[in-house]
């Protein structure tokens, strides 16, 4: 495994970790997650993401219980959870967004349902319209000063949000995010490669990014469409397609199946290409893994040598179908 | 339910709220105080107000255990408790006022007489001009940084004694007050609307107000004069009747005759019309609402409709009767 | 009882208070202990002085039992403690002075021997030439937030190390000190009316002073002389001959002798006398009894009257006694 | 014993310390490492040196064993431990360097490991070059504040590292390093003596230094060689030898076999002597003597006679060897 620092911040991230969106809690069942967890573990994964929004807790809880089970040191691994859309099923006013009460409240809720004295990482899981700035990085030094969060960061913040929660910080003197987690992959890759630019090299922020194969998309299981059964396929992900695919969904499936009939010319698959090629960027920390299947899991991590194996012309040519 | 933030904070609370005022821990049976917490909640409510000087803290005792009984979601419901009073019978000096000791024991007793972990609401129920400002401000602080409480603020205070626990904060790095708990009606409205003004904007102060029907005056029960068995006419309130009525007794009490034939008029009872008015002011973030049936309770909550039922006109009506 | 505010603070001492020095787990048994907290508690005094240092722990010792077994209401009495002399009979280098660990180890052993969870007030017994005034106050913040002290101060330091002490903590945003404990008295009055005059305005400096009777001298028992078994008498209290005589020992004794002469005309105990003249003081924010029997505490407790009883001109001999 | 100032603090540590390196959890037996506990303590030793990475942990645990058997008094006694290396065998990515997460999860185990509530002294072992200094001040910040620790320093850190962390600590008014533990002895004198001069001026730096006796050199059992069985025999010491000796071994070694000639002319121990040579020094706070038996301690003891029993004239003759 190669490990990557959180943007200049001290802590090393397995730079493949592995996330429970939609799977743990929901579509796996308990004895799977295990099995996924001990599996990445073994292969030098070190960096467990969750959030309280994931299968409405259950995600956590399912993970909370498969590391206590599998006994992992807990200097050894890091394990996140991200507030905002609250674990009820239908949240009250309170029990979702980045209020000093529900960022506290989701907190104690994680690591409970962890089962850890402390989050490594704690993602404020969106921006809050409705809740100042301030008030978000005030309740998240408090419980970094009380033990409680080590690191704490955003997800699809903007860089100028960013940038308030870091000068709310230093004006203050609090601490300040470390991290983002946005989306990031081949076909949707500007807010990582340009908007944050600049807090990279001014604020040492790292990234930890997810859905590095655009939903699946990147895998050509899509190509022909969306089957019953595949996740972009599911009823209740029907908004996820239109996320994926966007305004010119025709044109981006052209160049997944160019993509596609690439990746089989060059003797890989198609989603470990996907992967690789998100390692590439060096600011990128850790690219989050997503699986269901133990074999799923193994393949994509076959992405760190393929990061290396690869020549620049290879990578050209990658870069030429999405030009 | 209708859910306003608590000023510019990220706090929402229901916008008509639930006071334990005179009623819990002596006039109400236990059993009816469940009754009363169980409507209000089932209704939206999810804002409880309380104060250790309430029946000398056996209302935050009733409170905790009905809310403990009901088995609410601690993120689900906002609670509050105010410092000044004290809850002996006869506090000694150290048992009431600001000073850093009162106001760190009343937390630690409200935290046990409510049976809760933390405060969402904590208020300085007076002004304390034994003790200096900054001392109530630091004390404030440290609970908040210990996660006792989550917000703080002021009951009764002046725009100007308000502003300097702001600046205080401000200038030594603490956590200032979020909200103020003022009178408000349509007999006692100049301090919310005139005093505090610039601190809606500057501050993003945020209100819960109480005594919206002038302690049941704008019922029109007191049209005729104040009956035994009414709370002003128990005789330990005589105080409240001076206040209420002030120095223009006769004049107001005339323009409560006039304001009873207006709701009348407009089809409405008075009470819900009082309520409603209250709910117009957008820097009003809860009303708090006293009941001691829970039918009040339930005709009170119909002023949410009521203030998007009645037209302009209609409001320019009940203006011109105070004006 | 008159209560007073501790310098401009917000906490009300009892301006008469008692104190367990060379009483308390040495002179006194415990039942009469017991009596004595049982007697000042009655009479309204709510402030009870100790330190490590008296009788190696053993006054916090019984104190402690006593309070406990009083069942004294913890907001309703104050208790002390103070540090530097350390508790063991032939201190470590690290179990006495002002430094960081000594400072937070003896809290730590006060607070588990008078059985409370906070001290109200914490006084640094002397000042450390050892230690940087800095280390001290930032031991001393850190106690504050962490809720295990209320106020805290000095004892016997000269008004340049309390400003010191005042100055780093405006500095570093720390809780700065907040009273002196000085020996104040008819014979020993330079230093709390002369050198610390500047910190009372411009720092709200309080006071709870001891030795009002200059360790008995002034009640005329030793008009004669140092019998046996009176405290100045006692082998081990040599020094305190010395210190409370002086140089100009015999010029003293005679002062004391005619002061003594002036009570009697008066028609008062010269101990009483010499109590309410330290209560005259508006600066003095409590006054420190040391008793070993209730009817000496009661006696001690009419200066309350005294001191309003009394005429300026007769106060006006008292003072020319002393001129 | 004689008791020094850990640099401008309050803390007095004894001018001779034990350390357990190499000694605990490994060469000496447990019941060994009680009685160099014993003897240390019996003679005024005051400091225990320890560090995570010191046989994995197992010397931690081994001294927290033995300071609970003996029942030294907690306020009595000073423990430290260090953070950098880690205690597992083979530490994963987070289980070392100065990351906020290990130093946080370092000072956990070691409490757990030592058996008490706080350490005295937490160092960080070595500098950190993939983890922001900030970020290790204010992680240590936090544990200072949680009372886990109460002095931080650093090891074998440069002046200008030092010196950034204790920028770092007065731009943010965080707890800033207070000690460094730099090797020290007659052969490796530069940085202590030059190197951290305008540290000890400016910023009262103190020091606790290690190897006084350079791995052993210094008592001339390796002038004719390195024997097997010595610890600079070792084979995993063979590192240590290179370190030692340096690039001017032989020249070294010469220096080294006319010392000793000279310490058997003053009749003294060559061990002694340079131990004593380390005392002469104002800037070290403590000189750690590492022991493996008891009568090998108690001869390093006497250097604190030899320090003032030595005339000028002769300690003269030392530096000329070494000149």
């Amino acid at each position: 495994m190669l490990y990557r620092r959180l943007g200049t911040s001290g802590l090393k991230l397995s730079a493949l970790s592995f996330g429970a969106w939609v799977t743990f809690g929901s579509q796996v069942a308990r004895d799977q997650a295990r099995n996924l967890v001990a599996a990445a573990w073994d292969n030098g994964i070190n960096f467990f993401d969750n959030a309280e929004g994931y299968a409405n807790g259950r995600a956590e809880q399912v993970m909370g219980d498969v590391i206590a089970d599998l006994r992992l040191p807990r200097d050894g691994f890091c394990v996140s959870s991200k507030v905002f859309f609250g674990s009820a099923v239908d949240p009250a006013p309170t029990q979702r967004g980045l209020s000093r009460k529900h960022v506290t409240d989701a907190c104690h809720a994680a690591l409970k349902r962890l089962r850890v004295d402390y989050l490594d990482l704690y993602y404020c899981h969106r921006p809050d319209a409705d809740t100042p700035i301030a008030e978000t990085v005030h309740a998240m030094d408090i419980l970094v000063r009380q033990g409680k969060v080590l690191y704490w960061g955003t997800s699809e913040w903007s860089a100028m949000q960013i940038q308030e929660a870091l000068d709310v910080a230093r004006r203050h003197n609090l601490q300040g995010p470390t991290m983002e987690q946005p989306q990031y992959n081949l076909l949707h890759r500007d807010r990582v490669e340009r908007e944050y630019a600049p807090l990279y090299a001014e604020a040492g922020l790292g990234t930890t990014t997810f859905s590095p194969l655009a939903s699946g998309l990147l895998t050509g299981k899509y190509n022909d469409g969306f089957p019953a059964g595949s996740r972009l396929g599911l009823d209740d992900m029907a908004w996820l397609q239109d996320i994926v695919l966007g305004a010119d969904g025709a044109a981006r499936l052209q160049q997944v199946r160019r993509y596609t009939a690439l990746a089989t010319e060059l003797g890989v698959a198609p989603a470990t290409l996907a992967i690789a090629w998100c390692l590439r960027n060096p600011n990128v920390s850790s690219v989050i893994l997503g699986a269901s299947r133990v074999e799923q899991l193994l393949q994509n991590l076959q992405a760190l040598e393929l990061v290396v194996a690869l020549d620049e012309a290879a990578w050209g040519q990658v870069e030429a179908v999405f030009a």
